[in-house]
């Protein structure tokens, strides 16, 4: 049985991120998606960790071996404590590679958890969270990058922030 | 059952090669180490197929679930017949990562067979076949990249190279 | 009539800038230089929307098919507004190409804006308004890289930031 | 009235350059894609000039503004003879880009030539001519990557390839 | 006599820093270590520049001609006053280079200040600064990247800002 | 005394070439430009190794500890044999670092010998051997590249070439 974690903020989830996950849960026994869940509030977050992980588990509603969970600490602690054998992360460039590469050897030496990178689909290449709130924000159509739920709550979202 | 194809020319198998065909092994539950078998031979090449499965066989005989087989035609045809959900590919840099990113994407499209990617341990960032093969042609110290068999291997064949 | 947009914050502009203008000017019919004005302001901003836009607007004077304007919410909607078949970005390196890879599709994807790159001239190739500010702060000469009139905007601005 | 020219081998046309050539034709009055007639032969050339400009017009006709035209010597003169104004390349991803600064601060130095740069669609960013050829020849199917005219020619011609 | 000037924050220094100062010290008579001494102080900062000077010392005891400096002002100023031929820097990978190579080509345009670049060890490749700070904020174990004494250092400033 | 080698085949040497042993020398007591003498000649080479060597003599006349050496072998085994400290490579860009980094960090394993990186003048970024010899060979002026002495060796080996 061999578990993978993929990690992020998913602030909030992508199709792009949805694309890892389904490739990851056919390639692994079981795929838990790590949301990061730290203390201090980042200045560019949209959503709690709570939201961003109901919104993760109903975009992955149809995927039976993804499973959602906040973790704190340590990626590799977290992993060697669920018993995951490596960490999953999607590439969207080779920027994103030269990003990843030195966090991967970090996880490796720490605890010896690997790192499988998997290409995005090109259609998901120039997608991101953050653009799509960009994009958002200044009224753009992001329907096509995300789930009709969450466009709803990034609408909604949007709405509250701008009130305030 | 997970098999997955790691495929390559193998001229000769380095180090870098085997710590990949490792952790593969320990991700997946079948590696298929997958030698291009090409009727047409490469300038550069100093070994024929058999000679590099043979090679690879040695260098991988501790890790119980690698098979060492020869492929023809494309990779992911080879991929479908062989039941494998994957290929697993070694990075060195971002460069090798703008190489193999068009090939991933391709493969997906011909057949849906996923690319996994590993990044090199840092240790064998700097070691390729060709760069061995060049260093020893010149007199270079090799025998901290390649197994003590390959190394053998690999002074007699430049040693028969250069008498001719 | 083709009509272009060369967007950015242009704090200051540079001579850099100012040559990605001219050879757009060359390429097509108009070049509107379409200078971002934000609600919000950034800490690392040195003027603000008018001041940057009479800066450009003395820099282009030369210039007759390029017109300064500010422009606000999604760019691709301010192209369609302005009946802009494109917009025109200049390239320092590969890193900035990666950098506006992402953003090129995403506004070709929202309303068929196609964009253009120009490599800039190797000459400035290591100029950008923020290394500029950087250098005049700390007392270096940027007299190469900028008309002098910003060249006295900047050295007033920092005497004014320095002071308080 | 501003001309550009799209140059390339074209070994054979495949759609992310008809893509490139449609969009260059939106943009600017008239394209010319020119095709390098060379006296030497490429190892790796599958066409004639003469066969790769058929084809080329073929893909273009529908594109009233985009002429198929083959030229020797170097690629500035030509577009001075032909008084265009840049060269118009399409850009798969910051790899291509390195490949293409050099030349375009050549082309700019020599004759005062522009280059623009367009980024590929994401779906055609892993599709090359070379790729196209590759996967053919080990039977994969290339059908979403070419004209319907374009697959027929490879096919013969890798029917020849073979037989001889 | 040839001085050259390693810069940087260094807060803290590791082992991958050292490794450059002693490939320096080897190739130069003399290298001056200047950690810039910003009134400004950075939300990631750890250390006040005391601390990450005397931390240096330590760390470079035992390279007799490599000296620990504060520097305010501009870097290349800094060198001609110190009659420094030319500044070093490591590279961990091409994005460093990318970021490196406007500064090196802003230093020389300047001051006629040279920049020399030393390829990072595999080892350190992935050690950075603010990676080993982050890990250990989480409970990793960077023993291997740092000397004991920086090592006591970060644990005991960790445990004062979780405190605070 | 610190010795460094500048290592190539400067197939004609360029003005870029000229440019970095001039900052080599400025940093260094001493300058070997070691020209690879091989056995085997490549076909996009115009000069041998005598004539590679005349060229280079001539463009470093005015820099006194500038030598011209031919060597045979491995580069770091000439590098101990010279008693050299360091090889000097200069850099037009992150893909030239990208390929570099593997060999600095062979020849660092292989000897001890380390890699100095000069980041090129951005005015000859654009510049290569082998792009001089094919813009010289379409008739192009690149009188700005190289000296007038390899000009006219450029001019007339070409001459030869053509007539043969």
């Amino acid at each position: 049985m061999t578990r993978v974690v993929c990690p992020g903020s998913f602030d909030p989830v992508t199709l792009g991120h949805v694309d890892v996950f389904r490739r990851a849960a056919a390639l692994f026994d079981e795929v838990l998606v790590a949301v990061g869940v730290n203390a201090t509030k980042s200045a560019t977050r949209w959503f709690d960790s709570d939201e961003r992980m109901a919104m993760l588990r109903e975009a992955v509603a149809d995927l039976p071996n993804v499973r959602v969970v906040g973790f704190t600490g340590l990626l590799v602690d977290f992993c060697v404590e669920q018993d995951a054998a490596a960490v999953v992360k999607g590439l969207r460039s080779s920027t994103d590679y030269e990003f990843e590469q030195p966090m991967a050897n970090m996880n490796a030496h720490l605890q010896g958890i690997d790192t499988v990178f998997l290409a995005c689909d090109p259609q998901w290449s120039f997608v991101s969270s953050s653009l799509v709130k960009e994009v958002l924000s200044f009224g753009g159509d992001v329907s096509a990058f995300v789930t009709p739920r969450v466009l709803e709550q990034l609408r909604s979202r949007h709405a509250e922030r701008t009130a305030s």
